[in-house]
């Protein structure tokens, strides 16, 4: 479906080339050629076959999804009918050559492995929001490191901190979610299993095959096939919500702090209205939180989807596709908007203090400790 | 995101134009034109100005969904900038006009209404295809009303009871999940609150008018404005998770009764599998299963997002476009491919005969209160 | 697991006492009292024999909820020992009175329609506190029907309302609520399906002594049995998500409106702090929102849950229990902690004025128009 | 809550004992305890005063956990008036030595600390199950490394495998879990704040305070407050919905690997019927997959409430602490039940021979490479 219009405003659109019906069918085709490549190195295809395969990837390359899309219908999947659209393509070029065409693999292999190939690249566009994200959030806390605010507990001024302090955790939750996000994303493996999940069809090379594909397509080795063990699934769903909850406290924060009777801060180019000019709104941080929220659903849904019976399931993998590139979207749309919200955010230390003096001013004994607390923040960052 | 690939494996393309870029564009326009109408039956518009209003709908209605996606970052929503451009073609028109365009209404006026217009159309496909479903597993409860077969509990044989028992079974979870999302489609409401859900710009005529849009597109009336009471929607959530509930249960029921060692139905066009001739997947009801499993995740998260602070949402509004979007294409996905499932199912009562033998047949005492109770259940049937 | 610590913190309590095993074990033995009973009168079982019955139920009224859970296990459910036991107390009353236990039953018929029977009682005081929390609500938008305050959107100020019409908008969402959790009580089935879901054992007076049983219980009838067709079960948790909603959205605004800065509204017995005397938390009504968050994640389990294969599922069945109660109680939370909030709640006339001052007052054209919705509110409640 | 009679069926009793009312005041009392004791190492309270403040500790643990809980309800949390008894109790014995409860911490310091205990406690009850079952599958994995059974995807006989592949497989999944789980059991951090997050009232000790409070107790340091900054609840969460996920895979291809059709494998001690005495339930796998199915909804809890506002979350934090002992005691009991289940699980190869007949049989080509890959899982097995 042609969903372009409220992409953008949730940050969504930030993976969408990444993830969309042209990413899905490289990825497919890049899993394939890298197949026929692998399978030359093993001695199970000619390096012939294997030239006429790459010859008839890049006449397949160019199929309409929407053809693509109702030729899978039948079989449940849409690497059936590719395989077929190669295998015929490779015959064209060179008869025979179709015995070249996805060799000793399942089409749950090279789903998988794209699918893998399509998180890898926009998860690693989230770690860099997700960076950005923390960046913005460190400056922030250098630059306000001795800022007097008020903290507030259960919506209520409680004592002085500083912002500084309040941004230094904004960034701590990111650093954290960033280096969990990167280490499910270095773990994403390569799926090659064949037919029944045993590597059977290429029996004794299977091992060996599936690690020179991981090797060439940049995945992690799988180990063994995984068709239906999916725990890396979940753990990639479970940094992902970890992700999207780190972008959401700040976003949330922002939203709370840029309110009309606070002022503390300000987005640097909030929304305006043309009716109401008063009106400063912190889109940015608006919708990051409107895509965060988005996140837990999709997660449990992820993590449900583990029950998935036999050597290939009747649903519960079908189910992982669109709910996994959802979960893409709208973590990378919360990052996105975030990383807007945090560039350049206005800060007012005159609104800080104002506030203060409402009732938590009152409380307190200096703001130092919060400062060296923040000095702890920065000084234990990553490089 | 163009996203034609992967929907028509799991149905959910059933309602993508009712839903896309164009169906948007197109419902927050038809509103704006509505209330332009209704403006003038108020006496708050002039009929000239609303002509050029709706020549100025015209003009607009073929805007490039990248553009104004791109215009609608600033401001949070797709409807500030769409607003703009009729405004300004109104007043090209014919100028001062641009008075008679979203009179009295705020953003999420139009962009409720829009998505309740969407969700009635996309819901009523989904009520089609329910319906469909409930016939097709009524004709064949009436069918195999006496076809006895095994009662399985807890995965293992347990007494004899009849097909038709179990298809009429499908058939009450069918009927009955159409029925509550009927209810909830009927219910679907207007949007109108104006600026801050006081009707303030339009006062006294506020309740006149909103009634007169409601009734001018079919909605139900609102009562009052309810920009941050989401009951409905709510309910509407599930409504739609009660559908895909229903959808599950035969879906599965036919994967499992597929399986090679049952064999006591099949698809009349179930999937094959160029390596392994011997295999009849029941595709269509893997992929209804598929998109059904989809649907708890995305009622959660609607439902989470009923706290909606003040008087118009931070986020939690956001929230609910894509989602809701999402939650009726699966839900229509899982309609849409259980309808191919169950219609030309075929039942084989050779099979369900030897399975009985291996253990429940020995435990009957005949069938006849099972084929009375598919008597029961096609009696009571909605007309 | 005793756990009694945290439950009154989020007003979880308030149905502990109707949901505990105490209450499980009476209203088990109270379906198979009224069991014994209805197949007196269908002519299945001599007065006689369930006479012993009733005896026999008066003697393992009694029985210890560690031994019976013991027993539990190996069948799976606690039905099965609590048969054997009334079984063997019945055959002690008076030899073969045995036979008038469970008659036609399966153990998924009493599970089921003893949970029915709880759920009926704890979601009848959560209506009660729904509508306590409505009247409040009320009552607060009436005698603020024309206090000025600001209509806030995104956070920020943006025109003025009326606290009535904020407080209006609460008592619709929370109307609404109440008027969709009676219906599906009201809806709540007695379930009697025998060993196979067909009625075998009591051919042909299945439906008769069903829907008897059903009467005498003060349950719906169930139609046909639904050992696997829960789409009420479904409906149900979806009115539960969105009574939990109604109550947060009311808690999220008084924790938001109680703050600091604002000050609009105050609890009557707000927490206090030892070291922060100058804190007024809003105890109740954080509470209230921390039992609704829960919500939403229960209702997803219980939605996922319909897909129950066969005749009775394979921990589907077994999945519904805990996560029902758990959502009763935290529901029931939500709202016995908005009606502390609420009762009572302190409204600050001179702090909205202040606040108003700041942005949105001078926006303004009066409020007229905010109180006639209040009175439209008012005016449409339920008798 | 009373809450005896369900647990055990599910398991979740396993940590029952770990996590009920007297864990929960035994570990705030411990936090507590080890406060004053690290206090007195930093000279921020005398030796004489600790030490009556461990006699308090002492007099205070028979606590009523019902008084304590109707005193929380106030304040909102339990360890306010926990902490008003200590003082109460270290006053009486030592006036003046109630300055030695609590320095420096507020309360929710101790609720967290004590909730990191908790979880530590009971999520080494789950590794060691995980470890267990994982084992069981690696035994069954090497016993029948060469027994010949169907591959089956989506329903359907693919090819041969052998069983030992498939136990294998599920032997990979509840490694890798426990993995996960360990490595963020690990990680649980100590809390420690202050009122604000800011360590003010301990300032310049904070940290160092907060660093020995963690070594005494065995939790990770916690680097800087983590009040509103919930990535580790997040990561917790996701682990233990991996776990479940990893329990209920094989807990599935157990209940349809029993099924009557199949007979491919029973367990050791089958639920029997005494109606229907040929059924063989699989009871301990059906138990594990119903309280796997309740992980999901509960994670998606716990990652929603990551948006934590300000320096205390307003209810977030609130619906952690039930959410997240309930996913403990589910995640809990499907790792105890499966243990139940996979020990001494029988395996019927002649079943396995006969079903292969049926049709993957005439495919295969023996199944020397699945005994391959049995021997790949088992060498890479930790230690």
């Amino acid at each position: 479906m042609a969903n372009t219009l409220l992409g953008p405003l949730s940050g969504t659109d930030r993976v969408d080339g990444l993830l969309d019906d042209g990413a899905w069918i490289a990825a497919l085709l890049e899993v394939e050629l890298a197949l026929s490549a692998v399978a030359v190195e093993q001695g199970a295809v000619t390096e012939h076959d294997a030239d006429a395969v790459e010859r008839a990837v890049a006449a397949v390359a160019g199929v309409d999804p929407h053809a693509l899309a109702a030729e899978s219908v039948e079989g449940g999947n849409p690497v059936i009918p590719l395989v077929k659209r190669l295998k015929a393509a490779a015959a064209r070029i060179q008869p025979g050559a179709e015995r070249a065409v996805h060799p000793g693999a399942t089409s749950q292999d090279v789903m998988d492995t794209a699918l893998m190939l399509l998180t890898r690249r926009a998860g690693h566009r989230v770690v860099a929001d997700l960076t950005a994200c923390a960046d913005a959030a460190a400056a922030l806390a250098a630059t306000h490191r001795d800022t007097p605010c008020a903290a507030r507990t259960l919506g209520q001024q409680a004592l002085p901190t500083t912002f500084g302090l309040v941004a230094a955790t904004w960034c701590t939750g990111l650093d954290r979610a960033r280096a969990g996000l990167d280490r499910v994303l270095t773990a994403l493996p390569v799926s090659y299993g064949g037919a029944a999940g045993t590597l059977a069809a290429v029996h004794p090379h299977g091992p060996a095959v599936a690690d020179a594909l991981a090797a060439r397509l940049g995945l992690a080795p799988q180990g063994v096939p995984w068709h239906t063990e999916r725990s890396r699934i979940g753990e990639l769903a479970g940094a992902l919500g970890v992700a999207a909850g780190a972008c959401a406290k700040p976003a949330g924060d922002v939203v709370l702090l840029s309110a009309t009777e606070l002022g503390e801060v300000s987005e640097s180019a909030p929304g305006d209205s043309s009716s109401m000019p008063h009106k400063r709104n912190p889109a940015a941080a608006v919708t990051a939180r409107g895509a965060a929220k988005r996140a837990p659903g999709l997660v449990a849904t992820l993590l449900a989807g583990a029950e998935q019976e036999f050597q290939r399931a009747a649903g519960a993998w079908h189910a992982e596709w669109e709910t996994l590139v959802a979960l893409l979207r709208v973590t990378a749309g919360a990052a996105a908007r975030l990383r807007v919200s945090l560039d350049g955010l206005q800060v007012h230390p005159e609104a800080m203090a104002r506030n203060l003096d409402l009732a938590a001013g009152a409380q307190g004994h200096g703001t130092g400790h919060a400062a060296d607390l923040v000095d702890t923040v920065l000084a234990g960052r990553p490089a």
